[in-house]
């Protein structure tokens, strides 16, 4: 490609709403343009790159079995009520009326269309397993999109799902899949780490998601440094404490505290550290208020706590009037000490080992020292329900854990009977009985990919691209081609060799002064730069600089082709 | 591919609304799946045709130079009343809220954002031309979807928008365009025309359709049989009669005709040919009603009574009350002979010209023979108003036409400046001064391809698929392969050497009956078959059939890689 042809379209400013590094230099680099929240334009420049990936995922997943079909965008509301996430998905479904008052939706998954597609086309159990992928734009009406293409509304996806009759053939095209995913990010060069992930609302068995590591990624990873455990922190376990709970050594005492509320105040307060004060929070239970009590210097873990049966589902903090109302005091007071008796009190298990802590008096202005579990507060119930933090023990008993942060790349489930059973999708067994089919379902953001892989990989410079995911691996740079013809033409000489040698090569014969080719080239994030000049021309060499390493260097045309090859 | 391992899925009975034969054969090779009125999935079989296309379609559109982005299909209101086009596309825009009560629609073309990106990313003069191309999904909201993806509501079109500051420079890339279709049609190994075209609503200089030739087509076309010349009916111009009118020779008289009606009636009632009686059409006018006379054998074309200054637009027959309020008669009696003075009778060439012919009385139950214009009816206009018919003579003057039938698969069109004047999109000139630019936009029902080369290319037995567009070009069918362990291990090796000669081949390995296995492999189409036996293997020899041939021969291995190479 000769850049002069291409409608490449660098720019200096930048929206002041364009967050994080990857949104910033893909509206920098021209890769994408916004239309609407939520919604960009792939320009010329990003749709390279797009393509790029969409082309690995499609090899691996045509590599591992799978057989790619294509489902419409818009779906009818009929096949989504079947499943009932009509109603369940809330309103990042987007629902749209025909010119003749039909619902429909944009989906923004096709577990129901690929169900009921497979209850129509799938008979007998000798046509398992089966697993159909499509590579379609999906859409999610996002309350706030953000960070680019990172979370837009509309979005490129390859999405998977596969059929079968027993669990132990899930269970192999789970593992097909997920070692399929490992092979596409590995093959776009891409530093990433497949983690435990929960299940959530889908409910099933298993699940692992892939996560591109990044600095800015939104969601907090752990890894043993002794084993090959890793987790999205949602998932990870945290272990009971190994040593028993010492047996109570002070009294308990009354103190007032006024002014002193938040966990920092009162360990400041007393002089002990955090974790030695007992946080207390209340979230809206089933049956009323749930208090969880837990270390000072840990956090809730929001998944474990909505798997509380008292909570039963995502949790919400109580409200002042709640809190009011039941206890008599504000929050930053609370504590189990004579809390009232409707109240279960769930105890983390750190927590559960604490002795003569520092806990809220449930009264304004007022702390107890000196408290001890049973002695004076109630425990309903000791449970995990804390994120784990650095240095804990691994959940697999080998080593400690250690935290990253990544962004979610792909995600394999093992989704079990949900879908075919509420679509009534069966098939023949051997016996000639119908059973219900078993499901597993496979995503991949490929539009995501594309700013992942700009967060783990950019310098003050730009965009720092693994090979396979370049637009082009090298660039031509041509100093005053139309001055002098004789570097005209030795770089279109060096572009139609590379080109033949089936190197995907750009030219840049645009004539820019060379500061501004070479900004825009690395902006661009071109792996191999290449620069043909008159100096270079009477020595017999190229500038060579690769896009990481700090210099350039002279080398001759052999040496460029063999650092190719 | 093994067709074991493939998701093929071929059945016998189809559903009664599939009319034509693309969407029952689509229906039962499984290429596709309707999900809703108009929405359909493709299959496994039916995406690798798809696919195909579009390949070819990419192919031909980057050797032309055009660059290929892609934009979202959901696509703000903003933009679309900027061009008028939110009212104005009318009840086909599938219009849309999302959960901020924002407007959008998805977009059935692209005109607008691409202009909006253009008039962003578009500075100066020496930015063009540039031409920009998608390969996107579209929308269509048609009030009565039908023939399967021949008429979809969602579908998969190539669109592109090429800008321009001069119109020499909008025409050299409107005949590129044309030639990349033509190359892109020629490929794919389907007989089509390219045909001049009504630029209809949208304006602009110049528009040709590329039609693929099929006598279901929807659309009826015209050839000259002595010159290139070939349009669309609405667009073929009907030249006036080179003979002048003839002198009247009959008196005019009035006659009952009770119950007579139609021209075939007043033709069989008289004994005069259909193309003696006077037909006259009142339609709604701008301005109250509008006469249309046309010989009794010809048809009104619509389109040009559409752009008569009296008609302006989509012509509507006038309501019988409205007949009966202007003429007092009901409509069958009308004619030009004391019409009130304020109709306009707008005459078509061919019917200008006749003389002593039969015509409605302008009451009920009556006729005239003998009438003649400017004696007893009066002319407001002599216009070119009515279809061509075969043996009419070719509007450049060389040759007849003859009539066929197409279905448009393409679509190229000189939009001018109404898009870039309405959005505001302008460049820098020469002279630095800023100017709106000429845009240019060209379409490829990409999908609908599929379907219009079925209906140009089927049989009773299938689908008879241009080897470009089959799914693979040859099947390897293997005649009891669990039984014959020699006939398996003979296909397999057969099937490996066409795969390593890089012919795109199916193993038909499924074990079937030989009768249901090539009903099969033809229904599919697939261009070459080839047989392994246990018979051929003791003669050394394959059973080949060319899908478009009647009989099957013996030829050797190397006889069939000649034929193949």
């Amino acid at each position: 490609m000769r850049l002069s042809q291409f409608h490449l379209a660098t720019v200096k400013e930048v929206p002041a709403d364009a967050e994080i590094a990857s949104h910033k230099l893909m509206l920098r680099a021209g890769m994408i343009r916004k239309l609407a929240a939520g919604l960009y334009t792939w320009s010329p420049l990003g749709l390279r790159v797009l393509r790029k990936v969409e082309a690995v995922v499609r090899e691996e997943m045509d590599r591992a079995g799978a057989v790619e079909l294509l489902m419409p965008t818009i779906q009818p509301r009929e096949l989504w009520e079947e499943s009932g996430r009509w109603a369940k998905f809330g309103p990042q479904l987007l629902k749209i009326r025909d010119r003749k008052e039909q619902e429909f939706c944009y989906a923004p998954t096709a577990e129901e269309v690929i169900t009921d597609y497979a209850r129509n086309e799938l008979k007998s159990y000798k046509q398992l397993p089966v697993n159909f992928y499509q590579i379609q734009t999906k859409f999610r009406d996002e309350i706030r999109p953000r960070f680019g293409v990172m979370r837009a509304r509309e979005f490129l996806m390859k999405d998977a799902y596969s059929f079968h009759l027993t669990q132990e053939s899930l269970a192999e095209t789970y593992q097909a899949m997920y070692d399929a995913y490992a092979r596409i990010f590995a093959r776009l060069g891409l530093e990433f780490r497949a983690v435990q992930a929960d299940t959530g609302a889908i409910g099933g068995n298993a699940s692992h998601e892939f996560q591109v590591l990044a600095d800015s990624g939104e969601d907090a990873l752990v890894f043993s440094d002794g084993s090959d455990y890793a987790a999205n922190i949602e998932k990870a376990e945290a272990l009971a404490p190994a040593a028993a709970r010492p047996a109570p050594a002070q009294e308990l005492k009354r103190v007032d505290t006024p002014r002193v509320r938040t966990v920092e105040d009162v360990a400041a307060h007393f002089g002990v550290p955090a974790s030695a004060v007992l946080k207390t929070l209340l979230v809206q239970g089933k049956d009323g208020l749930v208090a969880l009590c837990l270390r000072g210097d840990h956090e809730i873990n929001e998944v474990k706590v909505g798997k509380l049966p008292e909570v039963g589902g995502e949790p919400v903090l109580a409200t002042e009037e709640q809190i009011l109302a039941v206890t008599g005091t504000r929050p930053g007071f609370i504590g189990p000490v004579g809390l009232p008796a409707e109240v279960p009190v769930i105890v983390d298990r750190s927590a559960a080992v604490l002795a003569d802590f520092v806990c809220g008096g449930n009264a304004d202005d007022t702390h107890y020292t000196g408290a001890n579990w049973e002695r004076d507060g109630r425990v309903t119930r000791v449970e995990d329900i804390r994120n784990v933090v650095e240095g804990d023990p691994s959940p697999d008993g080998k080593g400690t854990l250690r935290m990253a942060r990544g962004i979610e790349v792909g995600h394999v489930f093992q989704l079990g009977a949900k879908y075919a059973e509420a679509l009534g999708a069966t098939v023949q067994d051997e016996a000639g009985k119908q059973r219900v089919m078993l499901m597993g379902c496979y995503g991949v953001g490929i539009s995501r990919i594309v700013a992942a892989a700009i967060e783990q990989r950019h310098d003050e410079a730009g965009i720092v691209w693994p090979e396979p995911m370049a637009p082009w691996r090298v660039a031509v740079c041509v100093i005053n081609p139309k001055g002098d013809a004789a570097v005209a033409a030795a770089a279109e000489s060096l572009y139609a060799e590379l080109s033949a040698r089936g190197v995907e090569t750009v030219l840049d014969d645009r004539g820019l002064r060379p500061g501004a080719m070479f900004a825009d080239i690395e902006l661009i994030g071109i792996p191999h730069r290449v620069v043909v000049s008159e100096r270079g021309l009477a020595a017999g060499t190229l500038e060579y600089r690769k896009r990481d390493e700090a210099e350039a260097r002279a080398i001759t045309r052999d040496e460029l082709f063999a650092l190719l090859d």
